[in-house]
């Protein structure tokens, strides 16, 4: 099952600059080697399900072992089994409407 | 590492009414024997990572089976390494304080 | 137009335990006379959208009263035209369809 | 009160897909003049929090309108008190981590 989620890692107990642990997530999803953008407010994750899944969890290990004692993250988790959809599919599809 | 989330299961394609496939995840919850609560816009589970993990994949599994092409979900995700914390202990802290 | 919300209120950089914080978030709820109910990872709250949103706008407001230099929110907000639906109902609908 | 959002809004009742609700919501957005940028799961919008917080609710009140019975959107809201912090600035504070 092919996978799309957002994800939002916030580290609680580390004071009010979130970067460092917000840059550790991006090494942890660029080793990875799985297709992602990083926004303002969280990345796009793309691949199989497990894949995905396995780099969410490594996040937050590598974010407690950075020394936040607390996580909160938000993931918004997309499937379909009607097409293969990328990443930048979905951009595409709307900015074409637009255009029209 | 010890998770509790909160997840909202959303399929696309299907009409309006979305009670049957939030009652089929509902049962893959039930099954799992984890820790859960029911509310109006999602479920809280708790329990060790893979095993909430599993869940939520299953859920999709089962919607994709009943026919929904498509689901978007959202997951919230707290992993704590502080000190263990019960789902009835978070509410109970805040209405501890809401009664003082 | 009636929404249905669920709200996460998370302040950053006052430490590893938000309680008090969601406490105060729950007063404010509860002034507001508003159908709600707290769960484990957020608030569910009920009514016509302006006077949820402006619910939503005070609790920012006295989290950062209290001191909170920076706060996350997630929110969930539905809302439907084809019936009116209560919070009591949606859970209700899925426990009528887990029972039979 | 400045805010930075990310909106995510999921027409119920309108089939699978969702690009023309997501392009109007776009329309919307643009119309508003306030800054914002869209990706593969949500827009990101910054701007004054009433300002904001109507442009999130014409999205729903736009595509009630193009005929979609329910909505169910999801929210996340940042507001800060120590600094001002644009969305490029947010993107810009991780790729400088990055590239050290």
């Amino acid at each position: 099952m092919h996978v799309m989620v957002d994800l939002c890692v916030v580290p609680l107990g580390v004071g009010v600059s979130v970067s460092p642990q917000v840059a550790a997530c991006q090494k942890v999803i660029r080793a990875s080697g799985l297709s992602h953008c990083l926004h303002a407010y969280g990345t796009n994750i793309e691949g199989p399900w497990d894949e995905v899944m396995a780099v969410v969890k490594r996040c937050h290990e590598v974010v407690h072992e950075m020394g936040a004692p607390r996580i909160t993250s938000t993931l918004k988790v997309g499937t379909r089994i009607d097409r293969v959809q990328s990443l930048d599919d979905k951009v595409a599809s709307v900015e074409a409407l637009l255009e029209r």
